[in-house]
């Protein structure tokens, strides 16, 4: 009996206003179908183009931004239909979820959508890949992030630090949280996660979490009363969350700790000013604020590397470098253009990883101390 | 001078009974080969053979275990020498680890190791494909696990329910650890993780992130009180660990909640008897006990699914499943025997997300409380 009681609990669902928000965007979207049916018109719908022509950077706000470009999406259009009835199906299945206030993966939206249409062959998607554009431009046209849809991505990120905060309920110290510290979740709304009480003064965010693991190990936190993050590899969408959340809400001051190669300068550039992909969300996850701590071009030389270390640039590397130092926000950045020629020159990339070879604990007691010490970042 | 006075605190490294023993065994591999010399021999070493024909299943203990079988590594053998100094490199390299009471990855080892030998281009190692089997070499020549060795993996596995454990001193109780949970870390050795009040009764593992969080959400531990973990896919070293001392140290069954295809069974024999690869550490990794609780191949009837949730095998799938239909502990099994075949029958297989298609929670309120409640699983 007990559990049957707990079970009807679950039924009383509690909007957020977030959700109520959300819920009143995919309403809207609906009766513009309604309406449109009802004068005897053509239903459609205008989506943001997410198309790289129209995303531009914003020199005022140092941000990556969409354009006000759109795409129409016509019901009676052939090459159109299909999509026009994804994007409903899409936003019906977003308007269960949240008045269930249940959250899930986009592979469970996928699931839940999928069907074959009765009396045809026809599949609502035939596969994943069918499902997740359609996902996108259902943000872009709700203009709502993809957790404010309750679709979530995996998790892959921790956090370390003299930060208490609430997640859910349930109050984390993540100064006490073990060797693995505070799984970053994919949704970290104000909603679903609160700062109760911090004492960081700045935030150190490595790249890998075998990095983390050894500033972790090394107490450097609490050496230094910073918080201490990982996204492994390409921070996923609720660890640039996080850090934007950290940043704006509580001035702490973001200092990237990356390999020195095209992928380390990308991540870089991801943090500071968004991306091309999610450029809808750049103002909800760039931190334009950002500094670079390292690794730099220049160490090799300044840390009396071992040659051992170096990892020859290949085609790819050489071609993304150069990619990178056309981005609009590196272009006009003389330390940016000279660490990307110099990288070139060298025609090696190195990790993080390789500072080991000089001392275990070299990059926590005297890489990263030096840096912050001399204030010596790039912009 | 507070931070110096903390630094130098640092440096007492107080060494745990399991790491003097590991020093032991590093120091008698070392003075082997001062006998050698001594004694104006050849210095060798032998190496437990990590070849599948030296792997068994043992009937009785029902675990993949290694035979008694070794290769000999000569250091005056032109094709032995350079693996036979690798071999010593490594072990110099965890001793320092060891003494200095460090931790790195695979990578940070290979890093810490790598350099050109003076006086000659040769590189002690060319790349992390070098280094690796010799890691693995000195596991099984030590009798020690990575973990003891001081090398991690990659933490990925999160884990919630009532129980309370200490972590590196934190208390960590994994009933209020918000969305993300616990990260099951890569060392949970009883010197870094202890168990320190439980009140679930089984532990449920599920294959992947999204899969548990639909559970953890629901709040299904609270209600069956039960440990909620999973590994990401296959589950890496410090997952199955702490299945493994969860099960013996407090008694918990262990059901696996699994995809119905030929990597969900895989996965499933993993947990449960130990994998080639890591054949040296069943006997710490190893769960004879657990159970599968499904996905299975009756499911798509049994629950009513819809055919557009099916998935094709492809060849691969195909030739995997016929390849572990001939395991020796899934060979003499009829139930088993049934599951695979049936699959091959059907030719497709089935995600557990694939439920989703039911309903939402039909998972947490459905499917797995009739499977426990029926105590319908395999074996």
């Amino acid at each position: 009996m007990a559990k049957k009681a707990r079970k009807q609990e679950k039924t009383e669902v509690t909007l957020t206003s977030r959700d109520k928000k959300t819920l009143s965007s995919l309403r809207e979207l609906a009766g513009s179908v309604i309406d449109s049916a009802e004068r005897g018109r053509a239903p459609f719908f205008d989506v943001p183009s997410r198309s790289l022509s129209n995303v531009r950077f914003n020199n005022s706000r140092r941000i990556i931004e969409m354009g006000s470009g759109t795409n129409r999406r016509e019901l009676f259009n052939l090459s159109q239909a299909k999509s026009y009835m994804q994007m409903l199906l899409v936003g019906s299945g977003c308007k269960q979820l949240i008045e269930q206030g249940k959250t899930t993966s986009i592979r469970g939206l996928y699931y839940l959508l999928k069907h074959t249409i009765p009396g045809t062959r026809e599949e609502t998607f035939d596969e994943q890949a069918d499902c997740d554009p359609i996902i996108e431009d259902s943000e872009v046209t709700l203009d709502a992030l993809r957790e404010e849809l309750h679709l979530y991505a995996k998790s892959a990120g921790s956090m370390v630090g003299p930060i208490v905060l609430v997640d859910s309920g349930d109050e984390i110290d993540c100064s006490r949280m073990g060797s693995g510290g505070y799984t970053i979740p994919s949704i970290v709304e104000p909603e679903i996660v609160q700062f109760k009480k911090n004492q960081a003064e700045f935030i150190l965010h490595v790249e890998k979490d075998t990095v983390w693991r050894r500033f972790n190990e090394d107490k450097f936190w609490r050496e230094y009363n910073c918080i201490l993050t990982h996204g492994g590899g390409q921070p996923p969408r609720g660890v640039r969350r996080m850090l934007n959340r950290l940043h704006h809400e509580l001035k702490l001051p973001v200092y990237c700790l990356l390999d020195n190669d095209p992928w380390g300068y990308y991540i870089y550039s991801v943090i500071k000013q968004g991306s091309i992909n999610l450029a809808y969300e750049s103002k909800r996850m760039a931190i334009p604020a950002a500094r670079y701590l390292g690794l730099r071009s220049i160490d090799f030389e300044r840390c009396q590397l071992n040659p051992s270390v170096q990892i020859k640039l290949n085609d790819q590397d050489i071609k993304r470098a150069r990619q990178i130092a056309q981005y609009p926000w590196f272009a006009n950045k003389k330390p940016w253009q000279k660490e990307i020629e110099l990288m070139l020159k060298n025609g090696f990339k190195l990790e993080v990883e390789a500072l080991i070879s000089k001392d275990i604990s070299y990059v926590t007691e005297q890489y990263v101390p030096q840096r912050l010490d001399e204030e010596d970042f790039l912009d």
